[in-house]
């Protein structure tokens, strides 16, 4: 029988600031997996975690005893390389959507189990499902097909992998305790590990629509996931980008959608462009594609090509029409100015409350609700010009959502210079 | 309908340092007893609270939510003023069987709600009811008409009192939270006030077998409880006495009340008697009986005759003989030299294993088990003194109890000067 551990002297230990053994914190998630250490026990050590902190041996130990909770997959049976893509979590980030494709194109295996949205950021599942017939539940034995076959696959991922922190992550929101860097990085990389991937670039968002918000903070959870990813042997680096205002003009599911076939045919938003390419090409990089010409897969159709055979492989018709919203609103500028900010956050709980998003996780998410933005940060306006068209498909939902966007817009003077944060901030590798 | 709040929200604010308002103590109080916010949520909260503390205005909103959450009881129907006695807890700590009718000999009532023991600290109810027909269950009704005629009880707490203290004690005991001052204060002060009595005296304990350990935590304590007490119109004061060595000579129940009718007839160890007359003044003068001379109360008998009538009262025999052991075991000392030193702590451990504590809330204790002292710190001894009798209805149980006692206590050469800490360390009134 393994060693077994008092619940209450472990969180005690924690609460006064000291250190967890390895077979402790082994011991700690696997009862608490099965049940015998207990929510409130759990959520008291959470909180000890997230005032106290753990070391990076600690770290590593907890992500590697939720690694242990579940199964494990592995790719090395495939003819090629496998590289993978975390982000965490932005309003209007739709960026897997045209990255894995573009990715793929280049002959390396993308392995993208997502999630669904909870809150104000949106899922990539429920983006996805706005195509008709595409279906997220794919079983392992597809997975590697269509990795094959395809070159990437977006599905939901098995509740098999890293049940403990399924378990754990759904305590956290309920207990104040979603915050912790120790908790937040294990929670991600013991499913990106599990999963089986070779390569890895996380999208840690900084700023006022992010998690973490100061750029620091964001740095110190990319340089703890980057060391978590590398001990466990995967080729792994990150970027610090810029979470503020959302990212491209739309907001939503079937809109998002929409953007991403745009910059699959070569067009779409800056900000978007900028962020796939430099994703892209660090996926690449760590898979062991150099100096790939990203932009021209783009522009040469090589990316869109993946897109429409990996629809189709997930049931779903490329050349379906999207859906689109019953009631349409738009909102037009009061006064001529310098748009300053559109605030990630308020942004996304505005199209959360149209519909785009779901409050629990049983609830249906409706595709064609959201908002298309018309102007970015830095545009100037006139008075009466275009800014934003709220999407729903019950006029009833735009009372509240306009009341989300109410002074989370900022405007200065006509002419006055805008200073915008940089898209791409930083980068953390495993040698940094 | 009353305000709702987010416990998240709640918990987050305390997490980050800030501070609850008192309708959002209400809310979580009332919310928490009614099973509406969950345990997983309170202990995140009580961790919370445990490390980053709270104010005094939020400490009084706490202990007033938790006795909203039952019933009062208020003896002001009564002929003469209500004065009670509290204890954070000792070894060998029997102080409440000679003190309660030592205050009542006086005209005071004094209504002595208890608790039974878990873990290393004996409980009052168990002690006394060593006593052959003695019942700890009392109706209110029982009560009062017990107060007017006798002067005191000794009895159970009912249910009703604070069940949001009973609730929140439980937990706080398996999730690592119970050393938080905010939390023990509002613990023992709802139940206190809840109780209705006029005036408090509050034993607190500090040193090595103490909830607190060092002096100036168990002063902040005091400070605490007291203020919560001023603040709700209840005479009180603190005074911090030692619990370095166990009191008096005895550990366990039977034993323990053997030495309490020792000093009820005018003698017992002087420890035991200095603190029964320090807290005895200190609760009558709280409860306007002013210089009265307390030791020839013990010395006259008239604290005796208060006691036998308490007894008789709540079912007991005064006359009839206490439980003796089964087996005994004598503890000699290996070699001549000075006592420095008793654990409490230990000593209580070893108490406990021989029977006369209880691991679980319905285990029964072994009224005749326990440890009866020969020594106290200063003694000299010589080789082949006695030192501890250990006394279990079961041999087998002298093993484990030894193991507790190896390296208990601490010897000097012989004729060493041994310096002892007071025994009264310090007094905390309301205007201090």
């Amino acid at each position: 029988m393994p060693q077994e551990f008092d619940a209450v002297d472990l969180i005690r230990r924690k609460r006064d600031g000291g250190e967890l053994t390895t077979p402790e914190i082994d011991w700690l998630v696997a009862r608490y997996t099965d049940g015998y250490v207990g929510d409130e026990q759990m959520a008291a050590m959470a909180m000890a975690i997230l005032l106290n902190g753990m070391r990076r041996r600690e770290i590593h130990d907890l992500t590697q005893a939720m690694i242990a909770s579940g199964e494990r997959m592995d790719f090395s049976a495939l003819s090629k390389p496998t590289t993978d893509k975390h982000s965490t979590g932005g309003v209007g980030d739709k960026i897997t959507l045209p990255l894995m494709p573009l990715v793929a194109s280049f002959g390396v295996a993308v392995p993208q189990l997502s999630g669904r949205g909870l809150g104000h950021t949106g899922g990539t599942l429920d983006k996805l499902e706005s195509i008709v017939g595409w279906r997220a539940e794919l079983s392992n034995d597809e997975i590697m097909r269509q990795l094959e076959d395809v070159g990437g696959v977006i599905c939901a991922a098995g509740a098999g992998l890293a049940p403990a922190d399924k378990k754990l992550y759904a305590l956290r929101d309920i207990t104040g305790t979603v915050e912790a860097i120790p908790l937040i990085a294990s929670s991600i990389m013991s499913k990106k590990i599990a999963e089986g991937t070779g390569a890895l670039v996380l999208d840690v968002k900084y700023g006022s629509g992010s998690f973490m918000g100061d750029i620091e903070r964001s740095r110190e959870l990319a340089r703890t996931m980057v060391d978590l990813g590398t001990d466990a042997g995967v080729n792994v680096s990150a970027l610090l980008t810029a979470m503020d205002s959302p990212l491209g003009l739309t907001i939503g599911n079937a809109n998002e959608v929409r953007e991403s076939l745009e910059v699959l045919a070569g067009g779409g938003p800056a900000d978007v462009v900028q962020l796939t390419v430099a994703l892209a090409r660090e996926m690449l990089e760590l898979a062991g594609v150099h100096d790939a010409d990203v932009e021209a897969h783009l522009r040469g159709g090589q990316a869109m090509d993946v897109w429409r055979r990996f629809v189709e492989a997930q049931g779903g018709d490329p050349d379906a029409a999207l859906p689109t919203p019953r009631e349409s609103l738009e909102v037009r500028a009061e006064a001529d100015g310098v748009l300053t900010r559109q605030d990630a956050y308020r942004f996304g709980l505005a199209a959360w409350r149209l519909g785009a998003g779901r409050a629990r996780a049983q609830d249906p998410v409706v595709h064609s609700a959201g908002i298309d933005l018309a102007v970015k940060p830095g545009d100037e306006v006139r008075r009466g010009d275009l800014l934003w068209t709220l999407h729903a498909e019950d006029a009833a939902r735009f009372d509240r959502a306009l009341e989300a966007l109410d002074g989370a817009a900022e405007f200065a003077a006509p002419g006055t210079a805008v200073e915008l944060p940089p898209l791409v901030a930083g980068r953390v590798g495993a040698d940094d």
